[in-house]
């Protein structure tokens, strides 16, 4: 399908990546380029690529397909590196949970005739590094693309394509409908996990060891979340901060609300909202969206 | 151990209990009392129990051991019906969530020679009915005892030893300490689950469809735990009002906070505490209070 695929960032979404492309022969070269020189060596031993070095602009030369795999807040560094050695026909993607700020930032700096296509891969695990990555990460999960002002139609069918050939199903939508939606379904559930854990922290003191005692209770399956990738997490916050922003004041008016209920001990009420929130359950899981085990999504 | 015990409510806990005593040989006849006549039907058909009917006065009688497996609020009911015909040197308990609240409104009632220790399992599922109970449900979990004044030292250590046969680790502690380790650890994160998806629900309007469709982001596992019963959890948020109501005040003002390091892209701040919330994870491993399931504890 490519001759060669560069992925920038080899961590848990691309060393998954480059195992799927291997497995499922898509490439005939992989190659990665990350910061940190032990990853490189890394991801060579393991043979999730042919080769690997800190060297971006190097390893992206000549390449068929580059994916980035990096934090949202290294796109801009990432781009003035390869943007003068990227070859015609070039399709640029990457992997980030925001996209409306990236897109415009990378299309300013795309040459003519390379595509850049951002796509988002809802999957992922708690855990962090190529070591944690696997094939089959992609298996039947969705995959959003969101095509810039530079792609060519062509080139969107090849990417996804490319997408369904590791497992996804893929859908295609604006960016801005795109950072709306998963800040409803993916974002504000990370922050709000993230917070709780916090308050937690912030008022256990003298009751620490009770509270990871009894974490069983719920609190527990919170901290799973809250152990996402922290770097991932803060970039994503920050990048559709509109959006995360408005939520919040969404979310905080709701509790306000089952806070004053609560206090009214108004039975009723609470006994609506529950039921009301019960429902959705059955929605996804008639949509084929519930598995055995909550993996809270992409990390 | 017991020649005879009474479940009052033989719901998700009840059934299990039931099977757990059964299945240790803890007590030579099992009865439980329901309101719906169906329901005892259904128990005494599925042979978790020897009896059932809705004549809780009549199923309680002559027991060694009452538990109450029924919502909080029908608390004060039940102890009317049966006050009048619980014999000398019974233990009566129950495995309600929130303590100080019913200890108190028991103990006025209940007769000289019985003894009230209230139980807390941390144990449940997101399912509800005697069908989705099991035997095993209690194992390795701690079960909580809050004794009442009305409480008798060696009846403490009789239903201390009725819990770690069935499988769980015993602790034992005041009312008020337990209401407020456990709003941290289970009823503040189920009010928070419960918020966040019925925040989803309002705003999803014309995007209902796209919002389960990548619920897998991270919003549907938060609707697993919103998914739990809520007539039990209406009940428990109103018996734990006070501590409900300052954890959520505290939730917000962390939340505010977070928000204005958001919109004030203060990477620094964010990273720090996303590092915080990281580290509590493996002091819950260490513990060894983590499962390969999140099940959200008790239901």
């Amino acid at each position: 399908m490519f001759k060669k695929i560069c992925i920038i960032g080899c961590g848990l979404i691309g060393s998954s990546l480059a195992r799927a492309i291997r497995k499922n022969h898509l490439s005939s070269k992989i190659v990665s380029s990350n910061r940190s020189d032990s990853l490189n060596k890394k991801v060579i031993e393991l043979k999730i690529v042919d080769d690997s070095s800190s060297d971006t602009k190097k390893m992206a030369e000549s390449s068929d397909l580059i994916i980035i795999a990096a934090p949202l807040s290294s796109y801009g560094n990432i781009i003035s590196k390869i943007k003068n050695s990227l070859k015609s026909g070039t399709i640029l993607t990457d992997v980030g949970s925001v996209k409306e700020g990236v897109i415009s930032l990378i299309e300013k700096d795309v040459p003519e005739n390379v595509s850049w296509i951002p796509s988002h891969p809802i999957a992922g695990t708690e855990e962090s590094g190529p070591e944690a990555g696997f094939s089959e990460l992609f298996k039947n999960k969705w995959c959003i693309l969101t095509p810039s002002k530079r792609a060519q139609e062509k080139d969107i069918k090849l990417l996804e394509t490319f997408w369904k050939k590791i497992g996804s199903k893929v859908d295609i939508m604006d960016a801005k409908q795109h950072d709306y939606i998963l800040s409803i379904t993916s974002h504000i559930p990370h922050l709000i996990a993230y917070n709780l854990v916090n308050t937690s922290l912030n008022i256990q003191d003298e009751k620490e060891s009770a509270i990871v005692k009894y974490s069983a209770g719920g609190l527990r399956d919170f901290t799973r979340i809250a152990a996402s990738n922290p770097i991932m997490w803060r970039d994503i916050f920050i990048q559709n901060k509109k959006n995360t922003s408005k939520m919040i004041d969404k979310f905080i008016e709701d509790l306000e609300d089952l806070k004053k209920a609560i206090e009214n001990e108004d039975e009723k009420k609470l006994e609506k909202i529950f039921i009301k929130t019960k429902k959705i359950r059955k929605d996804i899981i008639e949509a084929g969206q519930d598995v055995e085990t909550p993996d809270f999504g992409r990390k």
